[in-house]
């Protein structure tokens, strides 16, 4: 069996954390009987650097052909200026929408050994264990925008959070199933006391319910799910929202743990899967070597379990890279003062010696 | 000189809190000259059970001729099975904009003895000292919206989250001011990566803040801040941002210093004042007689300031506020296992007693 995954470095230490993933990947398939083909493409900013445009026709026909696609991160500061669809997100944007992943899972736990570097008090932070299914190629994301002017010569402009019921069921339906693997507890969010897209939301979560007796449903509104992820993080199993919902509340609660560039994510819908760490391009310390690759790393691990089903291998990467911070290997985020620190390749080393 | 002032206890705690606020408000300007007319009408749940309208018609005569409004809270359990337009989150929704407070004021700031309640890490949740400005009377909550069905028969909803110009320019205006009067630091929320009504709202803080050389502009994307928020609260002065992220950034904030039921704010827009504390009606609690006036009281105070412009006034109440926690008066969600119990009554004696 041979698998082709496209590798989508980006920028700043997007290339530095990918190239870790890869090694890992490499070496948690030997002697799995399967073979994988590692293509590199371009992504967001370097793609416009060199072609012109965040998301070539090249990477477009690469990822969907592909497997699975790990990605590091996109953007930059040098990039801001550019139109809307000229910017390095507007390709992250087109890749998540062209590969159709509408369930973006993020794994919030917390790693005991780094509860110090948490903003939250101990025994909050140490009880943190969420899975956040993040809606992903709908809602205000996709809607229609416009920019115009009004007779009077007014500017104004407008984004639309819309839904259909079918994009609301397939990742109620990705979460239900979450849940049902973890703890049972299945919270959504939305804003049902204001929006109708958020009352439809809200709607089929009680019709789908039903087919999951087994799953416990809550419904929390989004302001009050923002202040409940910092005061008791430990009543979430699997939380599941709407996209820009998502993408708030999510970083909210990678903050959590006090350990961001730890935290993977899988993007998952129809077949081919797209793996990142969600830490970001980090632009200031691109380049230096010193980037924190276990969020890339425990990407992998999502990888060989949701595109590969090779849940043994990715149970081993998940423990070599406990067994590393528990053994006290911190790179330069991780560490607190007069700690060691190590470099991108020799925390990687540290993984692939477990 | 006679001011109107209306009172809208709402539903739950909201009458326990407004009949304290109104004891304080009636303190505070004796011997002030002026005289305060005070008249209570319905809002909310109460409204909808007594008159089958959530903003009664009498209720939005009598707001439209104030000079200020206190609100306590809207809504409950009770009314959340309604159609939209007839539960008491609508009311509240169409007072504001009936008002036109197109700016919510929101001081956030940590009181050194009940800094072991908040969720932070003390060093963390001592330094909090934020006022949010979030826009109240646009995006989202009032930009067009439908249910439907396509020509399948399938489910699809939408929102718009509309801004011109005038409405971004004017809560901006209170932002500047406000940040001006404070550590000159102002810090613009929005997620202009993506949505085209950011890219407006950044444009137009980029156009204002040459009127404003003494105050230093940031511009942060709203899933930043809400990491920000709770890794280093302390680097945020004034914090202004639209109407949604407004709504979960502020409850998010809210949370940081361990005491939401102390929290006032303020609504202002084209001359009434709206003052509401930000805790809500907590129905569990309602008619107990325990709940914390504080957010209330501390309400009264911004009414003196920016609809009275009794300044010395205000100042006053928060300082009779201060010296009562500080001299360990707690109601029940401040007060630590052993600590006395003081109820609604009681903390508004001690209040008044300074
Ligand atoms: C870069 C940006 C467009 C993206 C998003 O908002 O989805 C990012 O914040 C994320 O969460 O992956
Ligand atoms: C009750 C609700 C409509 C309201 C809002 O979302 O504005 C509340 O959450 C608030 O923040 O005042």
């Amino acid at each position: 069996m041979t698998y082709r995954v496209v590798l989508l470095p980006g920028d700043g230490i997007g290339p530095d954390v990918t190239a870790a993933a890869v090694k890992v990947l490499e070496r948690a398939i030997t002697g799995q009987g399967i073979e994988i083909k590692i293509e590199s493409h371009l992504l967001g900013g370097c793609a416009i650097d060199e072609t012109g445009t965040p998301f070539p026709e090249k990477t477009q026909e690469a990822v969907q052909t592909a497997d699975a696609v790990i990605l590091g991160a996109v953007g930059g500061p040098k990039w801001d200026v550019g139109p809307g669809h000229l910017r390095p997100e507007a390709g992250l944007l087109a890749l998540r929408r062209l590969l159709g992943v509408y369930a973006n899972i993020r794994p919030v736990k917390a790693f005991p050994e780094l509860i110090d570097a948490s903003p939250l008090r101990k025994e909050i932070a140490q009880a943190v264990d969420i899975v956040i299914v993040r809606e992903l190629t709908g809602g205000a994301y996709f809607g229609k925008r416009e920019r115009g002017r009004d007779e009077a010569g007014a500017r104004f402009a407008y984004d639309t959070m819309y839904y259909s019921e079918e994009e609301i069921r397939r990742v109620l339906q990705t979460a239900f199933e979450t849940a049902r693997l973890r703890r049972k507890k299945l919270t959504s969010v939305d804003k049902a006391n204001v929006l109708d897209s958020s009352r439809l939301w809200r709607e089929i979560v009680q019709e789908m319910s039903a087919q999951y007796p087994d799953v416990t449903v809550e419904h929390l509104l989004v302001d009050a799910c923002a202040m409940h992820l910092v005061t008791h993080p430990q009543v979430f199993d699997v939380l599941v929202t709407e996209n820009l919902f998502g993408d708030i509340l999510s970083d909210e609660s990678a903050v959590l743990t006090g350990s961001i560039g730890m935290l993977p994510s899988a993007s998952l819908g129809q077949g081919i899967g797209l793996y990142e760490p969600i830490h970001g391009s980090a632009p200031d310390i691109a380049g230096l070597g010193i980037a924190n690759p276990l969020g890339a790393i425990l990407s992998v691990a999502l990888l060989l379990r949701y595109s590969l089903h090779l849940e043994a291998a990715a149970l081993r990467v998940e423990q070599a890279v406990a067994s590393a911070v528990r053994d006290g290997a911190r790179t330069k985020d991780l560490a607190r003062q007069g700690e060691n620190v190590l470099t991108t390749e020799q925390m990687t080393e540290r993984v692939l010696s477990y």
